[in-house]
């Protein structure tokens, strides 16, 4: 196999921008059906593409010979069974995060994977971010030796639609349950417990949906390694995400890129150009490396660097700091675990 | 009266600094005297800065009726009761940090000043460093809005020694205070419950002595805001003392200043020179302009700005932040106050 | 016209990048063929990138009736006449830089360009650099008035091999042309004499060909605004291309990007990641930003953003840095324009 | 001698620092004596300080016998009748650039010094920058290896007063020999020549004087490194102080210090606090350090890091750049000592 064999089901945002970076960006993958619901969504992908087939439903994709690997670019609620459906068809998977937010969904998934002995990987692309991965690399090296404390703030720019807020779970599962990921990922250690404050200070109606829109999450590791996760849904100043992590012999800090390096100097001091505004332009880079190291994975036969626990323990590490703002308490991952 | 008449109340290191910088950075001040149990160090220290008297106890310079004020730099057990003699005796009063270990001592010393009507000023000198200053007032003049998230980054170069560690209080008394008051400073509001996680990586023989050497510690301020602090008992790089104010309309970071602006480039990158290693070093500037305040309060009757109360309320955050990682849970101030 | 049929002059590393760019990232772009005089080349570059033909002469290429526009990206010599006979073949024209190093061959060019009416625009790719186009816009604007003083530093990662500088024409044709073109952008002002200082201590070869390898010029602008160009053949942190302009009423700076955005901390101090090495990964985007350029215009019947007039300018700006280096007197252009 | 006695002759701006300075940060230095030919200015300035003796004549402080050293902080014309004065009664001397802005008179004062044996140092300040003082230490330590390309940018943040202008012997008499003597200072080399180019952009009357005030000057140094320095008589956004050495192995850069850390972030970008508007905010700490480093000189009987011809070769320089500004070419500095 020279090049992967790629089917991918979505049409939507997501599903485009791995398309489009499959083909262009990764020589080693081939872009061979796309299928979603709407067909004309698919159809118009395929053609602005240059995609060979286009279908209306999954199946047809599934059953397609050719196809190696697929990525699964589809609704959340979708995820599992559209992950259980390939694994049989006995393609290799790539999906979007989370996998599931039924914690028993997302097991009889990776089940189901394991069987068929596919390759799976999810969807956690900033950890291919390369300001996130040299920091990781890094920590890795021991540059800073034993973590201590990692510091991650992760805002967005602004609010998402009321709708989604009804249906995405809350901002642990929707929006901390990448810096779960990264802090798993950066500090190369697990999470024991955590404890979750939170408060509407950006949208009174988000609170009225049940949710809050400010947070902070501290993060209790297995090594006495301890973190802090800070969240906010409106950062007038951009899209915030930044990394820090100190250890016994140093710190390692990631600040966010800008748009350029222009600064004005005038009385009032110095002004430097604002930082990204939308997740696409901060992370265009990552998502081409995803889907790189995806594709390598399938042609080398390794492991996909990340994998189905990887997907699984931040929507665990999700419903705990969800317990934990509920309940007023600090929440051990085996609390959710073993309930899930 | 044009210049206050100062008495140096202990002419240990602290009280060396305050002796220095009135003497030749405060012309509205006049060290007229210093005394130190040690009567050997308060003669040293008044001939070599040209100090008129030295006393071995602390009665005749509060006899003094030329004396106007006095700075409190003895060890903490002797704040309290030094206080309540100097009010009685109708001197102003600088004291530094912390007042008292004990609550009901902290109360007792401030309703001594109250009914003597002297001035009083708590010694958290990190309000008055430039960089801090400049963050408050931006938040101040409204710069960012209503605050959302503070973070406070407070970590020591290295240990102190056990010695120390023993009888401090604990880390939380004798290293979070400051950041407790800085929290209070920096946004303007009340905390109402604390969090506290607390490890030992460091060195194991501070957790033999029943404390941690890194901990973070989670605020909820009345308002909803979120505050969290850092702590480490050893940064290799330095000492790091920094802040960011997260908001409505934007955010303040403080950066640790550094030693100089050189930057080196070579093949691996950029080397920037290292910040402050010792607490002296990086707040130089805020201990001169911490007794400036104080004298000029006293010259113009004006309100000291740091007082009593902000002398108290980080003890009791202390308290509430030790009880908190004892009984692994949320605790409320009032729990503490209450309880003290 | 809704896309632009582009031929491809040179499959060579510069014309490979152009055609990449065009195909992948230039939606109003349709690479239609490529030549080489070196067939298998232009073969494998059309195979590689989906180009339909590929032609051992620029002959059948500009024969072509379908094709609307050309990329001339062979070797220098070769520009000036491959210019004339696509002018006159009536393809819109988008040369690399230089137009030529005969001053008499670039104005028969261009006349001849002028007489068929098409589109021209010469390859100084840093004007479209994120980066540098933000300062020009910031300048334009007049967010600093009336520009006084420009900086230009522009270093190479390492020198040329030794065959190339035998037949470039010189550190000013093959380096410097790139910031001459840069000044005159920055300022929005035409350079009325240069001053040029060189030695060579980077590699004594490039002195016994001849040559310089670290080379100062000073600007003077009709303005009376001044302008100073350094340059080395070898700065061995990387690729280091800033710009600075001063004014009336404040300053812009541009630096060098970052490889990424970590910085490690120890007790040295603060280790930022290198900046790029290659220019290409420094330019990339610029590329892109060019074509795009070159690319509406043809659509739109707009003038191209970079003339016949600004290809020739720094041409003759590098002879008169040449004759000054020489003589060792400052040369005006006129005289260097009267005479080529 | 455990501390050395020092004279102060001139009581104005910067005899007032540096008898500031001497009495509260150099404590091995004894102002014992001030001269002013206003006899009320150096009485005021003694009363201020608590220095013992005032005079409104140099003479009795030059015939004091307990006078050790020093301090020439007169008007500019009277610097070198007093050195010579000073050397022939036995004083060390410390004195403010210029030595004179002739240079037949410089020599002989040298000539004098020299005869007479005492210490004799030339304030040119900015050597002793805790900034620029790093930087040279590392180019020193062959951080860099050999200096390739030196850039010095001194603008400041407005025009001196008519009246000084014209008194003043020009830009690059009180301007830019600063910047001279940093160029010789930095590269660790003698600069062979110069050219320079001036315009007059910031305010019309100074080129009515037959001044510029927009200078940049070029330095060939005998190593073949080359400098570059340019100067503005008005930055709207502060005093402009930077430095930056590019040499074989590596580049060091030393830009501006700002009043402080905070920078503050909104939907524009990032704001940063301007730099230092006045001179003496900028160089508080090279006036101290200087002071010590003459003090220590004369303690240890060792050779003052600034000599006399330290003191003269930046008036070459700068004659050589005003002849080179005036005929409009190079200049090499012998065309000028020759001359002088």
């Amino acid at each position: 196999m020279a090049q992967v064999k790629i089917g991918i089901l979505g049409a939507g945002r997501i599903g485009k921008v791995h398309a489009e970076n499959l083909i262009r960006r990764v020589p080693e993958a081939e872009v061979v059906a796309i299928a979603d619901v709407r067909r004309e969504a698919a159809e118009r992908c395929a053609a602005e593409l240059g995609i060979p087939r286009a279908y209306g439903d999954p199946r047809p994709l599934l059953d397609d010979r050719t196809v190696d690997a697929v990525f699964i670019c589809t609704s959340t609620d979708t995820h599992a069974p559209l992950i259980e459906e390939a694994a049989k068809a006995g393609k290799h998977i790539f999906c979007e995060k989370p996998i599931a937010l039924d914690l028993g969904a997302i097991d009889r998934a990776l089940a189901t994977v394991n069987r068929a002995g596919v390759k799976f990987m999810v969807g956690f692309n900033r950890r291919f971010d390369p300001n996130f991965a040299r920091a990781r690399e890094l920590v890795a090296e021991g540059a800073i030796g034993r973590p201590h404390i990692l510091r991650i703030t992760s805002r967005d720019p602004e609010p998402p639609p009321l709708e989604y807020v009804k249906s995405s779970g809350g901002i642990f599962l929707d929006m901390t349950i990448h810096d779960f990921d990264m802090a798993r990922f950066m500090v190369g250690d697990e999470v024991i417990e955590v404890y979750a404050l939170g408060s509407v200070l950006v949208d009174k109606r988000i609170g009225e949906l049940g949710d809050v829109d400010t947070t902070v999450v501290t993060l209790r590791f297995a090594s006495g390694a301890i973190g802090v996760i800070d969240n906010s849904r409106r950062a007038v100043y951009g899209y915030d995400q930044r990394v820090e992590v100190f250890g016994e012999r140093g710190m390692i800090r990631v600040d966010n890129p800008r748009l350029d390096t222009a600064v004005q100097s005038d009385a009032q001091g110095d002004h430097a150009t604002r930082i990204f505004h939308f997740f696409m332009d901060r992370y265009t880079e990552s998502f081409v490396r995803e889907a790189r190291a995806f594709t390598a994975a399938v042609l080398e036969d390794t492991k996909p660097p990340v994998t189905g626990e990887d997907g699984k323990i931040p929507v665990v590490m999700a419903y705990a700091a969800k317990r934990s703002l509920e309940e007023h308490r600090p929440v051990r991952l085996e609390e959710v675990a073993r309930g899930g």
